[in-house]
C-alpha cells in the first residue's frame, strides 16, 4: 500500500426537501452575501430556483445572480463571474446544478480572491492558496463535484479543456436531493453512468499498487452504478435507485477509491477532455467513446486487474470479456461506443491526438501516451 | 435510503515515518504546547515517544506529559488530564496510541473548555459545544477512534462504561503508520479483527433500510479484515496487510457504512460494554463472546440480510451457515466465542443483562432489550 493523505472536509447534507435549509446553513456559518451559480433556466422551470430564493430570503442572506453556465462550463463566464463577484463583497459561492456549475463556481471562488489570472492555475502557473468558500445545491450526479476539490473548465480561445484540484475548492457543504435528479433524461442518466464508471475506472486499472479493500470499493460502486441505472431507465422516479446512484456517484471520486493505490492517472479523461474540446459532446458520451478503446489498448499492461475486473463485476472469465461486457452495456443504455456512433469523423483523430497530448504534457504523461499511442487507442474506437 | 448528513473532516496521514511529521503539521496548525497522552509505556520501549518527542522538539512544540492510561480507560484518568490541561494553557491534545488513548484525549478536550463535570457529557446531561483540537498517532488499528468523533470511557465508580460523540471531537489529523502496529500481539490481532467487524455489523443488521452500495461496503472491508488478519497471524511484519488492516479499520466507524441506513443501533456493543464493565476483558473479546449469541437471537428479524451476509461474506446458503461460520472464524484467531472461553461465569448473566439495560435506556434501546432479552441472548452465550 502507497503511503497517502485523505482530507475530505466537504459536509453533504442528503435528503429530501434539504435544498429548503441552505438559507439557515449559510447564516450558521456567518454568511452575508453569495453569489448564487446556475445553468441555463431549468431551475426556474421546476421551481428550484424559487425555492432557493426562498430560503434565502427567510435567512436574510443577500445574493447576486450569476445564470447561464454551459455543459463544459467556459472560461469567458468565470471571467465574468470573477468582475461580478469582486465587485459585489461577495463572501461564498453558491452552485445550483450539475458538474459544470459546481465546476465553474470554483474557479470562480479561487479567481475572486487574487489579483492572478485565473487561467494560471488551470496551466500550473499559480497554485491556489485562498477561496471563497463554496456551497452546493446538487441537481445532476455524475461529476462527484460536490464532494472534491477538482474543478474542469474549457478555454474557449486556446480550445484547452484544463483542470484544477484542492482541498481549499471542496465545496463547504453540498445538499444532495435525489428528487431533484428525477428530471434528468435518459440520455443524460446514461452518461452520468458512464462517467461514474470513468471516475472509478482510471485508478483502478492504472494504480502501482491495487489493496483489495481499494478494489472492492471501485468494483462495488460500479455494480450500484449499473443496477440502479438499469431501474432508473424503466422507472425514473424511483427515489431509492436515483439516491444510491447518487451517493456512488460522490464515492467514485472524492479520494476515497484511490486512497493506497499511488493515485494512477486519467488517460480517458485526458483523451476525452481533448475531444470535447474539440467536439462539444457531452463528457459521458466522449468518455463512452474513449474508454472501451482504451482499454482494449491498455489491457496487457494490467492483465490481472483487468481479469479481476471481469470476473468481479461481471463474472466472466477473460479480461477481453470484461471489456466487451462493459462496452455492450454502455451500448445498451444508449452512450455512444464508437466515434461514428458519437458524429467524431475519424478525420479528427490526428487533432484530437495532438490536443490529447498536449493535455498530456502538462498532467505528466507524454511518455506513455505520444500522439502516435494516443492516434492507436482512437483507431480502436 | 434514508436522509442523513455525512461529514468527516479528519485529514488521515497514512504511511511510513510519517510520526516524523507531527510536530510540523501542529506548528502549521498554530498550536503551542499539546498534552501528550499516552499509554502504559509501550512507546518508550519502542522509540516511539522518543520520535514524537524529538518532532515535537524540532518544530518547537511544549508539552506536558500525561501516561499511563489504560484499556477500558477510566474516567479518573480524565478528571486528573483535564486539571493538567487546564493548568498548563494546553491549545491541543495529543493521543499517540490507541482506541483508549484517543477516548480518553477527546473527553479531555470536551472536559478542559469546560467548567461543568466531563461525565454530564457521557450521561446525556450537556452537549458537547467546544473542544481543544485532537491529534492522533494511532498505534493499534481496532476502534477507528482516529477517524470518528465517538469516546468510551469508564466510569469506575458507578461501574458504567459509557460513550460520547460530536464531530467537534473528530481529530484534526491521525497519522496512521502500519509499521507502528506490527508489535500488536496475536491475541489483540485477533480482538481487534472482532472489533472492526462488530463496528460493521451492527448497523448492518439493525438498519432500517439496506442500500445495496452500504452492504457492499460493509462486506468489502469484512472480507478485508478477514484476509489480512489470516495474513497476519502468519506474517506479522507484513506491510500490506496491516496497512489495508489499518484502513478498513478507520472506515468501519467513519459514519460511512451507516450513511443512508437510518443508522441502526449497537446492541452488541451496549452489552459488551456492560459485559466489560463488570469484568475487565478486552473489548474485542466481549464482543467475540457476545456477537454469534446474539445473531442467532435477532436472525430471524431481518432474515434476508442474515442471508445476504452469509453468502457474500462466506459463500454460505443460510442465515444459520453464515453465523456459524463467522463464530468458526472467530475460533480460528483465538478469540473467545463464548462466557466460558472468556473466564465470564455464568450466574454474572443477571447482573450484565441488568447494567446493559440501563445502558440500553440511555441510548434509547430498552424496548427491545429488555433484562430478560438480555439474558435470553447471553445464554446463548
Amino acid at each position: 500500500m502507497n503511503d497517502f493523505s485523505y482530507y475530505n472536509p466537504t459536509r453533504i447534507e442528503f435528503g429530501r426537501d434539504k435544498e429548503n435549509t441552505i438559507g439557515e446553513l449559510l447564516a450558521h456559518d456567518g454568511i452575508k452575501r453569495v453569489l448564487l451559480v446556475y445553468g441555463t433556466g431549468s431551475i426556474k422551470k421546476n421551481g428550484l430556483y424559487q425555492r432557493v430564493i426562498a430560503s434565502l430570503k427567510k435567512a436574510g442572506i443577500e445574493y447576486v445572480e450569476f445564470g447561464g453556465i454551459v455543459s463544459n462550463p467556459l472560461l469567458s463566464a468565470v471571467y465574468d463571474a470573477i468582475t461580478l463577484t469582486k465587485s459585489n463583497s461577495i463572501d461564498a459561492v453558491l452552485g445550483v446544478g450539475g458538474g459544470s456549475v459546481i465546476d465553474s463556481c470554483k474557479a470562480i471562488a479561487a479567481g475572486a480572491v487574487v489579483e492572478t489570472d485565473v487561467w494560471d492555475f488551470f496551466i500550473n502557473k499559480a497554485v491556489v492558496e485562498k477561496a471563497l468558500p463554496v456551497y452546493t445545491i446538487v441537481t445532476l450526479a455524475a461529476a462527484a463535484s460536490e464532494m472534491n476539490g477538482n474543478s474542469v473548465i474549457t478555454n474557449e480561445v486556446t480550445q484547452q479543456k484544463y483542470s484544477i484540484g484542492s482541498v481549499l475548492l471542496n465545496p463547504k457543504i453540498s445538499i444532495v436531493n435525489p428528487e431533484l435528479m428525477m428530471s434528468v433524461t435518459k440520455d443524460y442518466l446514461a452518461y452520468s453512468a458512464v462517467d461514474i464508471i470513468a471516475h472509478s475506472i482510471e485508478v483502478y486499472f492504472t494504480a502501482t499498487d491495487h489493496p483489495h479493500f481499494q478494489s472492492r470499493l471501485v468494483e462495488s460502486i460500479i455494480k450500484s452504478v449499473i443496477e440502479t441505472t438499469e431501474i432508473l431507465m424503466k422507472d425514473p422516479t424511483n427515489y431509492d435507485a436515483r439516491a444510491e446512484f447518487a451517493w456512488v456517484s460522490s464515492q467514485a471520486l472524492n479520494g476515497l477509491t484511490s486512497s493506497g493505490t499511488g493515485g494512477g492517472n486519467f488517460p480517458n479523461h485526458m483523451i476525452e477532455h481533448a475531444l470535447s474540446a474539440l467536439f462539444n459532446i457531452a463528457h459521458g458520451a466522449g468518455l463512452a467513446i474513449v474508454i472501451p478503446a482504451w482499454m482494449k489498448w491498455y489491457k496487457d499492461k494490467n492483465l490481472l486487474q483487468f481479469e479481476r475486473f471481469a470476473k468481479e463485476v461481471f463474472g466472466k472469465e477473460t479480461a477481453d470479456e470484461g471489456i466487451t461486457a462493459l462496452q455492450q452495456w454502455f451500448d445498451s443504455i444508449g452512450a455512444p461506443v464508437s466515434l461514428i456512433k458519437g458524429n467524431i469523423p475519424r478525420e479528427a483523430i490526428p487533432d484530437i491526438a495532438q490536443n490529447a497530448n498536449t493535455l498530456g504534457k502538462l498532467w505528466g504523461m507524454e511518455n506513455v501516451y505520444t500522439v502516435k499511442s494516443i492516434e492507436d487507442i482512437l483507431k480502436n474506437a
